[in-house]
């Protein structure tokens, strides 16, 4: 392919459908075309909403809280924020007091809340865009479980260029969403597949089989309810991670099953779930990866390190992150201090930044590019 | 399993969070715990927005038009529709004339547009329903178009027990979606993927591998442009189909090559897409869909029988299907028309309703029952 293909294929992999569907930007009838979000050159956004009737509008957005939008003669509010750095930002309108996604944008955020999603891109593609480099794929994988009585669902990344069939057994990341996601977040929101191709192609990271199971799997919390919730539905996702998933996954893709090639890893109660999963089965899982954990870390800490007997001797990596801003830093720094206190080898990453995303991804970055390393144990 | 576990997992399988994410139905503090779409047991469903500071509400779906809601003296609206046959709907509110997503909903139709998803289910689950049967996979996958110069994307379902080092070679469907949605829709609107499993665990259709590509390939239609839009559309689409889909996916899949093994077929903008691609090659693909067409269609349908010699020595199954309420029902009925005229054999399946969901998924169905039967040809 030539520099001019290559350079196509580097501005299209940002903005093209594959990433996020067409945004209805075609005109209708009797109607203006309207365009929102507008990236423009310079970083800034401009958000824009038909609503004659409506009295009050505004953005909020993970760019920095809620910004008013004003409206011209013919009922076209609008708002610009930034200039923003590259980055992808989930946001929401509010009209008359409604969060609402933005009508006339496609790329959205479903969870348990549905929100718009923009990118603002750099000067080149960056670690989490598709890139003009082998892809891996990620399969929706149904299963039943016996242990929550139901079917569940799984996504799984499968590095570029594997072969059910043939090759070496590779080594598998088990990977788990927060409470506000599924277990699309980490593909869709997340783009873990793309960050993962990208390091593998710079050889920052071995090729591995990524799954990433539903961790919804008790009730949700009820009014009023703190780290209990989490705790309880940590155990029912335990035995279905235990039980079903791995078991699953073992027969069916191509990866080890000894600990050192084994890692669990995960956000928000996701972290909470491996901490609580990981250090209970050290046996299992060599490398845990908590990121902005909350759940189980906001419930009795010493539970977590019941079995830290043998840890280090166990344990690869233990690696926690979290953002300075982030509501949960606290429950995270008394954590790392406890783990200290306890001598338990870990390592935690402060960053700057709140409880989003725009964490989650270099996060995760960073923990591929460690784990599964054949380093010299002393 | 037990019965107990079985009925379990038949009514768990309807509200699972596998089919779609939890809803945000935890009361955040100080703000009552809000249910919506509630879906009562006579198949009434009740919408709920708070809203104190908006005039007008109402909900917009596909149950029958726009209904309006009231609000009582906290701020809430609410409004009740039904009872509705066993179904899934999309709908929206409209709140002070904005279109939006039911906040409470995390069900939701991504694509084009964003729209909120309820179920209706019925006494025992459907034919489209996950119900205690083996289960495929879909799998996500990206792949390089040389034909569009962009990275992109296809979903691909593979049967239960599909083994890609082992077995005989599977037939092949290309299923495309409409305009408003993505490779995806197929899956998470449509629900392909149980469609398949439920009449492969049935007997009713052989085990196949559905692939179901990005449809748009050209920019989407300007101001005031008609038919002539699908059209380049359609010419790009099917050379990314012709020369990187299909050669990808022979390649990485298990599927059979030959016209008699391969169908195409396509609902609205992708009905008009398996019309213009597959009556132009009946030497790759002998059955064709057409659900509720669209966009080729629309324009000089002679065209698409420009070859229509030997079609029928070479087709084994052209398939129409439309409802008689769907805008779309005319150029159908003219082109069944022309295709009776020109005695090329075909059926034109006419049923009720509109140009919905509603209808492609019990279209599916039929067409699944009828492709790849090794009937004899007189």
């Amino acid at each position: 392919m030539n520099k001019t293909v290559c350079a196509l294929i580097a501005v299209l992999a940002i903005t093209s459908p594959l990433l996020h569907p067409p945004s209805s930007t075609a005109a209708e009838p009797g109607r203006p075309q309207i365009v929102s979000p507008e990236v423009k050159a310079d970083r800034t956004v401009v958000f824009r909403l038909l609503a004659p009737k409506v009295t009050q509008a505004a953005v909020n957005g993970e760019f920095g809280g809620r910004q008013p939008m004003t409206k011209d003669d013919s009922g076209l509010w609008s708002a610009t924020v930034g200039p923003l750095d590259p980055d992808i930002y989930s946001y929401t309108f509010d009209v008359d007091g409604v969060q609402t996604v933005d009508p006339r944008n496609g790329y959205v955020k479903t969870g348990r809340s549905t929100t718009s999603l923009v990118q603002v891109p750099g000067e080149s593609p960056t670690f989490y865009d598709a890139r003009e480099i082998p892809h891996g794929a990620v399969t929706v994988q149904w299963y039943p479980s016996k242990s929550l009585g139901t079917l569940r669902r799984m996504h799984v990344y499968t590095p570029p260029g594997y072969d059910a069939a043939r090759g070496a057994k590779l080594p598998v990341l088990y990977l788990l969403h927060g409470s506000g996601d599924d277990d699309s977040g980490w593909t869709w929101i997340g783009r873990a597949n793309f960050i993962a191709d990208n390091l593998i192609a710079e050889h920052k990271a071995r090729p591995m089989v990524i799954v990433m199971p539903m961790g919804h799997a008790a009730p949700p919390p009820k009014p009023g309810e703190g780290a209990e919730a989490y705790i309880r539905n940590a155990a029912a996702f335990q035995d279905d991670l235990l039980k079903e998933v791995m078991p699953f996954v073992e027969k069916h893709y191509r990866v080890a099953t000894d600990a050192a090639h084994t890692a669990i890893a995960g956000l928000s109660m996701g972290g909470g779930q491996s901490l609580a999963v990981g250090l209970k089965h050290p046996d299992r899982f060599a490398w845990i990866g908590a990121f902005s954990s909350g759940g189980n870390l906001r419930g009795k800490t010493d539970d977590l390190l019941a079995d830290a007997k043998d840890m280090n001797q166990k344990l690869r990596l233990l690696w926690l992150a979290c953002g300075k801003q982030d509501f949960l830093f606290k429950v995270n720094e008394q954590f790392d201090a406890l783990l200290t206190e306890r001598q338990i080898t870990h390592e935690f990453h402060v960053t700057e930044g709140t409880h989003t995303w725009r964490l989650w991804r270099p996060y995760l970055r960073e923990f591929l590019g460690k784990i599964f390393k054949e380093k010299a144990k002393s």
